[in-house]
């Protein structure tokens, strides 16, 4: 790296530090672009793209026709929780009990949902999709009652082809099949490509749901070490794809659940590599990826396939609306086993809600809508973090996504947070343990806390309640 | 059968006697009941239950405050078809190809689709459901756009609960799972009970897509003698039960799809003994239950069902809307399987549609949809099969359904309905070929005809061009 590419990161790194050593703090106006050329002798465009690294690491943000603030960030470095480390085998042990206790009361109106992985009520475009839906009732010759064509709706296709580009991708409406949500989309995926007794890869900790859904197609699961602010690591994968009979891999490139880790563009380009050479296939789930915090999207590992080896599943499951089920899945070389799954197990989707996304993701609203969404959950994850900070023990392990919904909590190895889920629960309070992601004896001391609900004094205090428990 | 049953029974086959005599023709009034107690002798009540039963055999209908009218009825009996005998064995054949061509053209508008197996936009009440799109949108906090409960809309299970008094059930909302459209519960109950290389045990001819479903997850499918007018013949499912290890039986009880069969009540409760004698569960597939062409619902073997050991799936697709995907399963004892499958694979219901089918319900809007739907499809029904007698060889057998949508057609053994297929595509007709409903070599020169598309003089041509081609 050198000349301009090194300028630029060379003057963010100053200005991170001096945040960092609090010569800014939260709320203060930085110098504009044409100040700093002035007094740095930096041409325009190496201020520019300084700012914009300055943003992408949450740093600093923008107002329009304002300038650039510092934002609410930390004052003090949280450690990172430790890279985990699963033994490499595929025991089963027993979870689905303690999930149903924590999502068996989800429901209750009176307790706080920490262990919640979608946006509350209050981050949705409600007025705006209801509108859409009466539109979508005119705009449909059968008002939506009919079936649709197998592979779904074709404006909502293209639109997500076009909305590819967005992660590097290159999609057409005939790559993509419309799935009910993410899962969905994972669902097919996994029943087309493997069968009972398979193995399959997956990073650890990993989102319950495709655990127990993986258990309950007879699969076993390889869990990887994963590296909290990387995700899987790659020498694991290439040992696990060299020595085993590995079906297919699942992963979360961006902003993972539960752990909030982000691939590398290099990792991302290691592991379709990989896959290629070992010839196995990738769901690559990136249901999280557009909500970044930083300057752009950060890229997909579909991005860097040229083989149709990876099934790239996406929603607006966590963006727009959980409850209309709308997904889809761009299953590359795979898509005739995965369209005739759809055909199979559910006919086709549910026709109203799939229009009515397309028109929103059309007109452009889905883009001013995630503009909000982004900078709301980024200021709850810098509150959040903050207050965590503020009341949690001394030697508490935080991770510290760059986007996404979910704070990955690493405390005293002597805490049980399946009992702490217990204790937080007496004061209605309800956070994910760390044990229900993963299939192993692993993570009794970790849990996962959402922040997809609104700041408030309360939740605030919700915070400070936890933080007392993990100190007792 | 003695003394007032048997006088009503007596009167009615005297007057169908008449009516097939052309004695009385197509739309004449009949006496009134008043009348014909003073004519007869009988009692008010004999000749009330006569008229009934008259109408139950789709001879009359009753025109409120008018009177009894001769429907729409065939002058000749055309034969039933002969029942199946497929051999017992579980041969796998390859259909998906011919499936693929006979479904890809769907969207085609040009071509008239008698090989559809749901109700055209006509016949769909879209003004009504878009209202309560509206209503449903402004009653749910959330305007539907977050998850429901796993187990499903509250309101909906309500009333599918009150409903199943209809079909001799007593459910309650806590039996009841929703489920996306009818197939989403036949494919959440074969993941959660079945595993690859199990036999199932199925009617023949049947339903093509759970056929491939059944395929789809690795299961044996054992098809069984059907009777084209009382269903699967018992003695070769208790032989079945007994000689073979049958994982479990997939039923549709009343106007099967495609032969059209309705199992009576004695069959129904003999089949219920049988599953728990063995200990086999049964799917039941109750989708066209409601589409009734006589004076009252059919029952269900559910409602035979003392121990829980049948799962009871319906849905409003074949009724309301096929694209808002509204199914259900009442799953016995076997509830928490169904249920985790279904959170494991979908996580909820699409949550606006499931609202709007539970008002629907229970605003008594159904049962006038019903009402109008059901006449409907007893006209069309009526009106085929006399196209059909008036234009398609002698020795033509078809279907004589009591409901439902799908008339089963048995040409001469020389033609073959696959290419058959072919030809009348090339007068834009079609038809769905006999050998996609079994996976064994059968059934060739039979093909189903659905009557959901709205009666016309350009429908009429249809028929009388297939009847052309059929007696090539």
């Amino acid at each position: 790296m050198k000349g301009a590419e090194y300028l630029y990161l060379q003057y963010a790194d100053r200005v991170e530090k001096q945040i960092r050593a609090s010569v800014f703090n939260t709320g203060d106006k930085l110098p504009s672009i044409r100040e700093v050329c002035e007094h740095t002798g930096y041409s325009m465009s190496t201020v520019t793209k300084a700012y914009y690294e300055l943003e992408s690491r949450s740093l600093i943000e923008s107002r329009p026709q304002s300038g650039y603030y510092i934002s609410n960030i930390l004052s003090r470095k949280i450690a990172v929780p430790s890279p985990s480390k699963p033994v490499i085998s595929t025991v089963n042990v027993e979870r689905e009990d303690l999930i149903d206790q924590v999502y068996g009361s989800m429901t209750d109106k009176k307790v706080t949902m920490f262990s919640l992985g979608f946006p509350s009520n209050e981050l949705l475009p409600i007025a705006k999709l209801n509108k859409g839906m009466i539109q979508a009732m005119r705009q449909l010759s059968d008002s939506g009652t009919g079936y649709e064509q197998p592979q779904g709706n074709l404006n909502l296709r293209r639109e997500i082809a076009k909305w590819s580009v967005n992660w590097g991708g290159a999609l057409t409406d005939e790559d993509i099949i419309t799935t009910p949500g993410c899962m969905g989309a994972i669902s097919y995926c996994l029943m087309a490509l493997t069968k009972p007794g398979d193995t399959i890869v997956m990073e650890s900790p990993a989102y319950f749901g495709i655990l127990q859904l993986a258990r309950s197609l007879g699969l076993f699961v390889l869990e990887l070490p994963t590296n909290m602010n990387t995700g899987i690591e790659l020498d694991a994968l290439k040992k696990a794809l060299s020595s085993k009979k590995v079906t297919l891999c699942i992963l979360m490139s961006n902003f993972s659940n539960p752990s909030g880790n982000t691939m590398p563009v290099e990792h991302k380009k290691e592991v379709v590599r990989l896959m290629e050479h070992f010839n196995v296939p990738l769901i690559e789930d990136d249901i999280y990826g557009d909500l970044y915090f930083g300057s752009s999207r950060p890229t997909s590992c579909k991005a860097y396939d040229e083989s149709g080896i990876v099934l790239y599943c996406g929603s607006v499951s966590k963006t727009l609306a959980p409850g209309y089920r709308v997904g889809w899945v761009s299953p590359g070389r795979f898509k005739k086993q995965v369209l005739r799954t759809k055909l199979y197990h559910t006919l086709s989707s549910t026709t109203i809600t799939h229009e009515v996304v397309g028109s929103f993701l059309k007109n452009g609203r889905y883009e001013n809508h995630l503009r909000k969404i982004r900078q709301l959950l980024h200021h709850n994850s810098v509150n959040y973090l903050n207050t965590i900070q503020e009341f949690f023990p001394e030697g508490t392990k935080v991770s510290q996504p760059q986007g996404g919904f979910f704070l990955w909590l690493e405390l005293d190895q002597k805490i049980d947070t399946a009992d702490f889920y217990r204790s937080a629960m007496k004061h209605d309070i309800s956070i994910a343990p760390g044990r229900i992601f993963t299939l192993q004896d692993q993570f009794s001391n970790c849990m996962r806390l959402s922040y997809g609900l609104p700041w408030s004094s309360s939740l605030r205090q919700s915070i400070q309640t936890l933080g007392m428990l993990a100190g007792k």
